[in-house]
């Protein structure tokens, strides 16, 4: 089935113990893409300036990445971040922040992309997101992903969107924080109580964990000694999260499982690299294998 | 098989968000046997002042608890600990620390436990461990736990314990001081290289990992909304994993596994509630019911 995602498209500087890599290509919508691609389909609405370095019809060349929803804006400078990675490589200072085109008007829906079915709105406003979802026919399985500064600064507008997707996908400190609640479980709990009928909770290097009304599944991390940089991470989780959803085409609990399962297993090879090269190195049959792995060393 | 613990024996004062137990019963010897003893008879080693208030004998009674190696020191206070839990429960601040009669010379095994194939050495100064495990004829598996001053200060003597052990288990964020490595799976490699052939890593809410030179298995902790008093919940989870081993009288990968699984769960219900609360409120067919759904909270 039809997926869809909206969301950043950057040029990162990225600094980790294990290297610098300056002025590379980045943003949520990026990193979705191209792991939700080795399962489904994928159109991506975005949108960067002339300024952009990069080509994403050439970097997403042999991939199934729709760029009917890519806007590129003469007069608008691409969005920009640069982040430092610690020693302990779950802890980073962002260094710059430019918004740039991110600040402007968003971009449109296009009107090929209204039927679509899966939608992934990455983290932004949730009026934006709320605005882009509403440009959508008739969805079956909206995940939207958020962050601490819309918790603290538009709280309304978030709820106002919980109330309207089916899957939030969120780090850990932001479900607490949205929910007040220091117990995960409960936290989780608290916000299928907003909305959502999925909570899935993003914990990093310690795993994830899905939460609906009657059912809960707890998955680790896949137990990487290779991290050179942890960005995409979350993103990638995310793709192929919603891509092997969008392929199987259902959203059970049992399909969940495994789409955490392979997102967990994407996320792994993304943080394995720098910048894409984690997931540009790579095949579905690396996925696969990867996966039966992520099996045998989980099942008791 | 027989089992064997040396470890402390405390009165504990614990304070969490969800209330505040004074002088309760508490300690790694304590806390270790009572979750042993659901799957295997326990041979405790361990000392205490004669102004303990409680009576072990009373503790464990229609338990197979052995208390021929508690040693009731007439002139001597016993270990007193008192600590605050903060509102996110992982943090805690120790208020006080009455090291009393673990000051002073350690407890002997006795006579009869010296034949003891399972041996829990629980955190203490190396050069103590090392001198009681020296008193066992010929163990078959030697588990041990350190934590992060012994590393700091009697490194020397840790690593000739590690050279005389089987398996360590230790938090996560001491696996990575004593390896000086910030990647758990390198820490935990590293740690093997010195000498035990299997490391197992506590990583409290986020669960637990084995490695072994060739076989790695990771498992969530059990997703649990009820957490009142986290005390005991690594030497809880350490019993019920010795316990298990000596049980089935195995300890290859596979046996492995069903045991960190099983200290996962026993460790669940430990911090379920205040001091021994949580264990002495459940029996086997709790335990069994709880790893049955640990085990589908976890497949896929």
């Amino acid at each position: 089935m039809s997926l869809l995602v909206t969301g950043s498209i950057a040029v990162d500087t990225v600094k980790t113990p294990f290297g610098v890599s300056e002025n590379c290509l980045g943003g949520s919508a990026v990193y979705f893409s191209m792991a939700a691609s080795f399962f489904s389909p994928v159109r991506l609405i975005g949108v960067i300036g002339s300024d952009c370095p990069f080509d994403l019809a050439q970097v997403f060349a042999g991939r199934s990445v729709d760029l009917a929803g890519l806007e590129i804006r003469k007069n608008s400078k691409t969005f920009r971040w640069a982040g430092t990675y610690h020693k302990d490589i779950n802890k980073r200072t962002t260094d710059k922040l430019e918004l740039n085109v991110l600040a402007e008007e968003p971009p449109k829906v296009p009107r090929s992309y209204r039927d679509s079915k899966f939608i992934f709105l990455a983290n932004t406003a949730p009026a934006l997101q709320l605005q882009l979802l509403e440009q959508i026919d008739n969805p079956s399985f909206v995940a939207a992903d958020t962050m601490d500064c819309w918790i603290q600064g538009h709280l309304d507008d978030l709820k106002r969107l919980l109330k309207k997707i089916d899957c939030l996908i969120i780090n850990e400190d932001e479900a607490k924080m949205l929910a007040a609640e220091h117990n995960l479980i409960k936290a989780a709990d608290a916000i299928l109580d907003i909305g959502p009928s999925v909570v899935v909770v993003k914990k990093g290097e310690s795993g994830s964990i899905i939460c609906s009304a009657d059912e809960r599944f707890v998955l680790p991390a896949f137990p990487a000694a290779e991290v050179k940089d942890p960005t995409g991470a979350g993103d990638s989780f995310a793709g192929a999260l919603l891509g092997y959803l969008a392929q199987v085409g259902r959203t059970d609990f049992e399909s969940l499982k495994q789409a955490i399962a392979y997102g967990t297993v994407v996320a792994s090879f993304t943080i394995a690299d720098f910048s894409l090269a984690g997931l540009t190195s790579i095949n579905k049959d690396d996925i696969d294998g990867r996966f039966k792995t992520l099996r045998k060393l989980t099942q008791f």
